[in-house]
């Protein structure tokens, strides 16, 4: 879920009401807020807790809330997960810290001293292009001895990668993994993966629960379908403007034109502008969004 | 300046009091506090702001001291710059952003955003092995005409972009540029920087300020005296265990045997064992500061 | 196709036929040779040229022979070419020349000078981690408007650009995409690629054969089964030994050890010694290619 | 040195009898062909040898001629070392084989096995942005133990990496220790590095030459006033183009507009067009080559 801006340091949040409940009508499973797509490194901690609070008291119980505590910062990511078991979070999301990287001994020993600080259950989150650092299958492995850690969202769009940790999934049958680009929802279903986490799902969430259901279900010919659909939106919408920040404000001008949330972002970014601003109408009207 | 710790969060006040007053004996002109070797990042930012107070109180005006406001959210890099000057301070230091990778017109829009909030003035920190992104020269050239950034500090490595950087000079005679790596103190000053901020002075202050004397006067035998023996640490004491926090704990473990602070890091990372220590002390004997 | 090599550049002739043969009788539907598996680049050219004739010797057309000319020399890449067609191969495969980097309307412009002077049909092949320059999809999709250029072999291992070439088959009906590492065949297949240039068909070819077949005809359950197959080869097969080499290096110990031909490896790489051997001898008992 | 073409595989002769008298006029110690400026990977072998036999005839022992070997393929390079030795050439260069990486280990089993099949003697050149594989210094530290090995060229612009090589030089006293980018010249010199291998030197051999000298005299203020220049050029030649070949480029431009040679470059690259061309002139006037 991306995070409803107004101004700097300031929730959008009528807009932050209107997007949970944009998304759950959408029939998602869960929300995970506070991520990459989230801005959540960008945020302050008195906006974070905020957010974390207003979306656990919006969302009341109907699906499971995963908060992002990724922190260069040990400290702070225990303060982030305490207010998230505080607000009724179901779980926390880690990936490593992201300034000095760490060698796998060293993420293996920072997850052995921070898990039992953690009030929450927790899933790891590999992003290699943004913390330098992987989470490596053996440590993933690893992790799997711990029973508090229960789950893997893949970031990593590499699809070895993600077949190799379903092949671990034979050590821990409880354990969730998940897919983060949107692009790889269906071949992570196929290969034996659980479902993703994908940013699309703030502005169009029925798109991708249907093609989540018809690839579990394994209809190839609907997969097929709305899978054209995915890659419409991402060929479009996520390439406006060369940075990585593109999808973030891709999503949040989406919302905008959609009366869901402002399309603030938090520094160093900032909104699309005219004329990415029309394309993305373009688009929407395109895919049905937007008469 | 390494932070020096007693514990997980717990500064090593003492260890403090006498580190400041070891490298102030070195005759270091100023002192840079949070910044890479200081683990900033990796800290409470509660500790942060004990560590500026502390700092600031035990060095009482004798030399400038800069704080490290680098942070993914604009609004805490504003909170320890305040912070900063509440406590005395007299510049701040900001690498860029380091999770979601800004393009530089973003740096520079975020330059012109962040410095009329800062109650001090500003080097810039290029540190793009870390953060992923440069502060590219032409981002520098600009931040040049606001005259509330008043120098570079760089530790890219790249001794054509440290030229090319003293080539910027000519257009502000009041800007300070440093060099980060010691191995290139000596560079730097030949080529017409202003000195370095250098990891080592934490032990052995006078061998870095005796070597950027020497460089300044154009002392070249003396030079490659001194700087065989930055070499020499460099090549032993900064090689010690694979990872790239081997600086880090190898300052430390040095401060630990000259008995001026405690060794223990944050989180991700973990104190010298033995041997390494050993390794260490023989170090620390071989360049005669431990008998 | 590896290169069966008997010593420094010298050929394994008598295990090239049977090489063949084994690859042949798995029911493959092409050869692909002198590509990264292949040692390509690390061979000389006379022994290229050698390999090209004794190999399209003994196909004797039963299925298409594909030869890489990717070279850092326009010259050479054509002259590769014109051996190839002498020998009666049907197409030739040309990555980015990789040694200085060139932009991507370079190598439009090389792929405009280039393909005129091929005597036989072009495939590109994107190998981004070794050529360090990518077929961007907006070169691909410009190549498509040239008839002589006729499919893509992706090796880049990115699922995302997969689907994006996937999207851009409309463009040209006849195209072929192919894909590289033999974890992700059915993952293209159901994304609507043709198939594969999978390393460990060398050794065990219907495996491969079968899992295309099965993807194609949408038999999850069988695809699953033989992938998971596929998987156990990776995970155990090419990850002995820690450098990029190490999949060659096993796909010939295997050979050797089913018989096939010699594992001798062009400089600067070396055959797997013991006790490497023994565990690829391990292997192909659990998979029942050796009792 | 760079290649003079005149066309595709066509060396321009009458250019690179000019080019040699040129350079040498400027007074440098020693010719290097086929390299990264000189297109050596982009040439065909046949102008290759072609190239060196020209070059040694007009040089006439005049200066040392060192000849690149460089090659993915072991064979290859030993037929170029032998050309070279052939031709009367005095030394052959040599960078790690380039596309797929080795590890230290494979690249100090390279050398064992090259070395004895050489005619000449060998430098290391250390190019990591193109080979993607450095000579790490235990590597050359090995090297160093073997007497037909007998120097090093830095290109990597890292300049720790050249102090530590610098440190290495107590082991060998004949050693020869070069550094590529002219940037770093004056640092190299002063580093106790012997000298550099610099592209500029093809159109402006006098002033290198005399950047070198004075750095070796200890002149600093000489030294500043030419480091000066040689930054004016390189801020202002080789930034014209956005890709990794501007370089090359720049000073064939350069050397056409002085009338010593064609400016044709070897695919995948091409001349600059206008108006890169009236910048390069530009330059030229600004520092008084031009009129």
């Amino acid at each position: 879920m991306i995070t409803p801006l107004r101004a700097r340091d300031e929730l959008d949040g009528p807009g932050l009401e209107r997007l949970v409940e944009h998304i759950l009508a959408g029939g998602v499973s869960g929300l995970f807020i506070l991520g990459t797509t989230g801005e959540g490194p960008s945020l302050s901690y008195r906006l974070r807790k905020e957010l974390i609070e207003r979306t656990c008291r919006q969302v009341k119980g109907r699906v499971p809330v995963l908060v992002a505590i990724t922190d260069t910062a040990f400290v702070e990511s225990v303060n982030i997960a305490r207010w998230s078991a505080d607000a009724g979070a179901d779980a926390v999301v880690l990936a490593p810290p992201y300034y000095l990287p760490e060698g796998q001994p060293e993420l293996q020993e920072y997850l052995d001293h921070l898990v039992p600080e953690l009030p929450l259950p927790l899933f790891l989150y590999n992003m290699p292009a943004l913390t330098k650092v992987t989470f490596e299958l053996e440590t993933v492995r690893r992790a799997m001895d711990n029973p508090r850690i229960i789950g893997l969202k893949d970031s990593s769009g590499n699809m070895i990668y993600f077949h190799r940790a379903v092949g671990l999934l034979k050590h821990r049958p409880d354990w969730t993994l998940l897919v983060g680009p949107e692009e790889m929802l269906a071949d992570a279903v196929f290969a034996g993966g659980h479902g993703g986490v994908n940013g699309g799902a703030n502005f169009h969430p029925r798109l991708y629960v249907e093609l989540f259901r018809a690839a579990q279900a394994g209809d190839t010919a609907r997969v097929r379908e709305l899978h054209a659909q995915v890659m419409h939106i991402s060929d479009n919408l996520y390439r406006i403007g060369r940075h990585s920040s593109a999808i973030i404000k891709g999503i949040k001008c989406a919302l905008s034109l959609l009366s869901v949330c402002d399309d603030f972002m938090a520094e160093p970014f900032h909104r699309f502008r005219e004329p990415e601003r029309a394309r993305v109408q373009q688009l929407l009207s395109e895919i049905g969004l937007l008469k």
